[in-house]
């Protein structure tokens, strides 16, 4: 298809299709004549995936070009790949830390023993996780950190229901691309599920009727 | 304290308290001349909960802005506090959806009726939700939401402990900072804890030793 229809279909202006062509967040049309490209279903896909990524994660071009990097390259093991993916879709954590942070990132690695979990105490997930919970401590939520278990406790669950869907829905060439699709969005989801069952708890607790 | 003082205590720096002052974030401080104010530890605590707000829960300016509002309004009931302050951490959502929202709204709703969610259908989360559902279906992943309920399950547990929390640490007084607090960095925890389960699963699904 021409460039037009692309826009057409994805909802996405033609201007735009063409700047995350530049950025690399698009292969380039194949070139059918010196002034016009032709786009098919992959890159009808990967727009797709590119905008879910900017409007529901929420994510910058530059990180959005280095996930794309992560799903094409192919010739890392499995759980490296997924690895990697994970570690370029962290949430955003703070420039400055005070002293807290020594005493949360302890806190993570207990945790990590506790669960029996095989993941790394320097990844980028358990720091950003050290920084929410310094964070807590700063703004005189420390206790907070007495539900971090049963946190960890849900977050297995879930992330067992996605490994699950993935394993059984998904060729392997599409299984970096799923994962990074399902931690994204996956968060938006969480989060409004979140939302919604703060607001029926608090309901059941505080609330009378309606 | 001046203003100074407030600066080295929590790493902010002078024109930026300024800059919260005159953006309503931060309550001016009392003058004790014409030229200077003094800032007490209310100061200090509502300033490291901007900067939580800003820096890990990556609220704008303006958001945060709604956010305290909602704190400092003491007449609404209770929940409706809480429902308020909720609907003001939303996650952000797109402003095109094309027509899978429909299907997706009416699978938020039919979740909401099994889950016996006592929430709205139309609150920001629950179409934040379906946003993120309509998402996955266009970028190839509608059949995600067979594990929705996975997600709702956790979603239950977590608000729960939060509640909990919530119910047995916090003064009335402190109880919408607390639940907006909780919201925003909770969201951030369980992400993080979220790609540390990802990792751990994934080793053990598709790994090797390391």
């Amino acid at each position: 298809m021409r460039i037009g229809e692309l826009s057409r279909r994805t909802g996405v202006s033609v201007p735009t299709i063409k700047y995350y062509v530049r950025e690399g967040l698009l292969p380039a049309g194949e070139l059918t004549s010196p002034n016009q490209a032709s786009y098919g279903e992959s890159h009808e896909r990967r727009l797709r995936l590119v905008r879910a990524l900017l409007d529901v994660g929420g994510l910058s071009v530059a990180a959005i070009r280095e996930v794309i990097e992560a799903i094409e390259d192919r010739d890392r093991p499995v759980h490296k790949m997924l690895g990697a993916a994970a570690d370029r879709v962290v949430p955003r954590t703070r420039e400055e830390v005070g002293e807290e942070i020594v005493e949360a990132r302890a806190a993570v690695a207990d945790l990590i023993e506790r669960r029996g979990w095989r993941t790394d105490e320097a990844s980028p997930a358990a720091e950003a996780l050290a920084v929410a919970l310094a964070t807590l401590t700063e703004v005189g939520h420390g206790g907070f950190a007495e539900v971090l278990d049963a946190y960890a406790g849900a977050a297995e669950q879930v992330a067992g229901a996605d490994l699950e869907y993935v394993a059984r829905n998904v060729e392997r060439d599409e299984l970096v691309e799923s994962v990074v699709v399902g931690t994204v969005l996956g968060d938006a989801i969480f989060a409004a599920l979140r939302r919604m069952a703060h607001v029926d708890a608090s309901r059941k607790m505080f609330g009378t009727g309606v």
